[in-house]
């Protein structure tokens, strides 16, 4: 099987657009709410049977969790390639931001509108197209192409660690591509050789079994959400900070390869300010290499949520018996989610808060591929004539995901390719993906599956 | 008119007390929350038609917020009664912890379960039933007595002083039964002569135009829920100071009579830990004087609620673009709310909080009534026979009440009595109260009506 353009691959991608995106819509229209326990076990018998009618031997495996759906089919080269994807998607809350509801999907303005159109099942439907595309008009598969597509992702991976651990000879391969990727904010797409960790925490404290009025209580009695306001601020001050004891202990610093491949990247302040209405930036940044490298290089503890007491319209002057916070720590190379919640316990207790509970959501590691892996070139390589510009290299992203297990127990190069874009409202109301770049990741992915067969 | 004795009153009320508790029932049954604007204009309606049944010439009277409802029924007596109640209730969330529904009252264990029973529908309806027995006894009211009803009194009664103001001749009286009242924890029934006053505020920050990945938002942009936590933090820290430049300086100690009486009172503490699930209090107190001095005579700085990002189950990975704080200052005399605003603008701006919005919700100066004067003796006096212990005089209450107007502006006397007891629930779930008080505080009220008229 030899390619030399690829005219006619590219000519059926283009026609047939319109069921690729009816399908893609069929399955943001099944909710598979991770957190909430929502559809998943719908959406991973409908991901399955997208897997088996284009001729891949599906699995349908259990976890303690959600189900991994796992598809092969063999092809004519030698060559394995990999792909991780998931079903499972970010709550929609909060559901009045959005402008048409989360699982209708809704085109308009060239981009489709819903919930988990872009993370991320916008990118397992192209890529099914793409698969589409080479066996309409190859007849076959140029690679052996497997798909391993789980269902914890948005909840941390929880159970995908033991899954890899237990399936190593299944999931053997050559190269793996990534759930996500896609353009920066110069239409240019970019190539992220790494993920930091994270370890995600619930905070709660309750100091007494009922709500009680705060002409009483407030005078007192101890309450819930003072004793974790200032639990919290002792985790993090204003100078952004983190206070527990040996947290920056294994961090490394950026060498300065990564530098250099950081400041080779485009300038991100005033673009970041107009599309998230920001003001400014933490720490006196103002933009350069020095903002693009604290945003990926830095650990970090966000909170990312508070809950405590009435939050309705208007006063209600009670003192709430409880009061809890969602917390989340991106970690750098070498840092250890088990090491963070210890050092955490410790802090705490340390600062008399030993009422403040801590539980933990969730924890990955983080992990790094090398730059110079021929797999990583070849995806870049092939990316070239899709999109008519170099793929840019991030030495680093700064989001978290899974990717230890595929590059420390499988020992894969993991790359990157997806069709994001910096609007794409991950996580957030109104998540969306433009056509243009779903199409142009359909045309990327069947060249890399031609060329790895090669 | 002249009553030896009240055989044939307490008779009255005895025998007819499922048709009283029929009739709070169904004013419990209508919803009236008024931080909600839910069912505020029926209500009204429904407690003026209450009063017309009765004789009394009653007006809905509008102001620029819920209406006010007032009646007026001529006796024989030239002495006036103003019995001061309100029909607004709080909010009943959370809706999860009640074990029967908030607006479908509920008898059980010789007590009335439902949102408003005892704050302050039941007050109301109570001395209604006291009205009843006078007539059905004497055929006249012993006094003149007036209702003034109002229905923004869970949230602060933001228009109640202007509608005083405007009103003073029709409000003319002689003195005034508060609101609320009732017995402590061994059963003996508490005359409070004073209401702290309340500063109820909302705190809000607003860092970017939408929620924001965390994995990008937490590495650069501010935060807005750890702007509301440090800013909080700032305001109070464990040692339970305000640290608002100027709080304390308008407040006044407890005089020697002050604590004098507060000494008479008896233990609360392990009482408190009992009922509310407490294992200790605030500044390492422990009990006696000094923790009931505390309870009401020390200005407090509450959270009573806290919202950011996401709250539902498991974890979200979002940097939360809003976060914002209920919190209420209880201030003793001669603190003003409109100082505290003042003070706490002044604060934010001064510690790099400007982004920090303040926007008040609610306002009352703290007041209080002298222990010598007649009216409040003949409170005292009246009970006796119904309680069978005298009454236990408070200087102060720990809550908050718009008696400044009544005291201040109509020069009354204000005292209270009622059929409150320590687990009553007010302003949390199961709110409830108990038969046997209310029929205690009819036949209370009664007596005051008959010797007030003599």
């Amino acid at each position: 099987m030899n390619l030399t353009n690829y005219t006619s691959i590219d000519s059926y991608l283009e026609t047939h657009m319109d069921e690729s995106i009816a399908e893609l819509s069929r399955l943001v229209a099944q909710p598979s709410v991770g957190a909430q326990n929502l559809g998943m076990q719908e959406c991973a018998a409908l991901v399955a049977g997208m897997l088996r009618q284009r001729g891949f031997a599906t699995e349908v495996m259990p976890t303690a969790g959600a189900p991994v759906v796992f598809g092969e089919r063999k092809g004519i080269g030698n060559q394995t390639l990999l792909f991780y994807c998931h079903y499972d998607v970010q709550p929609p809350e909060p559901l009045e931001l959005w402008e048409t509801p989360p699982f209708e999907p809704s085109l308009r303005d060239g981009k489709l509108f819903g919930r988990g159109v872009g993370d991320d099942k916008g990118h397992l439907v192209a890529r099914l197209f793409a698969v589409d595309a080479l066996l309409s008009t190859l007849g076959d598969l140029p690679c052996t192409v497997k798909f391993i597509i789980e269902g914890e992702e948005e909840t941390s991976s929880v159970h995908l660690h033991e899954y890899v651990r237990n399936n190593l000879e299944r999931l053997k391969a050559d190269g793996c591509i990534w759930e996500f990727g896609g353009v920066d904010h110069t239409e240019t797409p970019v190539q992220y050789l790494g993920l930091r960790g994270i370890c995600y925490v619930e905070l709660s404290v309750e100091t007494s079994s009922t709500d009680v009025h705060s002409g009483l209580g407030g005078s007192i009695f101890p309450n819930a959400a003072w004793r974790l306001v200032w639990a919290l601020n002792s985790l993090k001050g204003p100078d952004e900070h983190i206070c527990l004891p040996g947290f920056y202990n294994k961090v490394r610093k950026p060498s300065g390869r990564d530098i250099e491949l950081m400041d080779a990247l485009p300038e991100t302040a005033d673009f970041y300010k107009e599309l998230y209405g920001v003001k400014s930036f933490i720490k006196g940044l103002t933009g350069g290499v020095e903002l693009r490298v604290e945003e990926v290089f830095t650990p970090t503890c966000t909170i990312c949520g508070l809950t405590s007491g009435y939050q309705g319209p208007g006063g209600k002057t009670v003192q709430p018996a409880k009061a809890s916070a969602k917390v989340d720590f991106r970690l750098v190379p070498d840092q250890e989610p088990a090491e963070v919640v210890e050092q955490l316990r410790r802090h705490l207790d340390a600062n008399g808060f030993s009422d403040v509970k801590v539980e933990q959501l969730g924890g990955e590691p983080p992990a790094r591929t090398d730059p110079d892996d021929p797999f990583v070139k070849l995806v870049c390589d092939t990316a070239v004539e899709v999109y008519g510009v170099p793929m840019r290299i991030l030495p680093m992203g700064g989001g978290s995901g899974p990717n230890a297990p595929f590059i420390h127990d499988l020992g894969l190069p993991v790359a990157t390719a997806g069709l994001g874009h910096p609007d794409g409202r991950g996580h957030a109301p109104n998540e969306n993906i433009r056509l243009d770049l779903y199409l142009k990741h359909a045309k990327h992915m069947a060249r890399l599956m031609a060329e790895f067969g090669k």
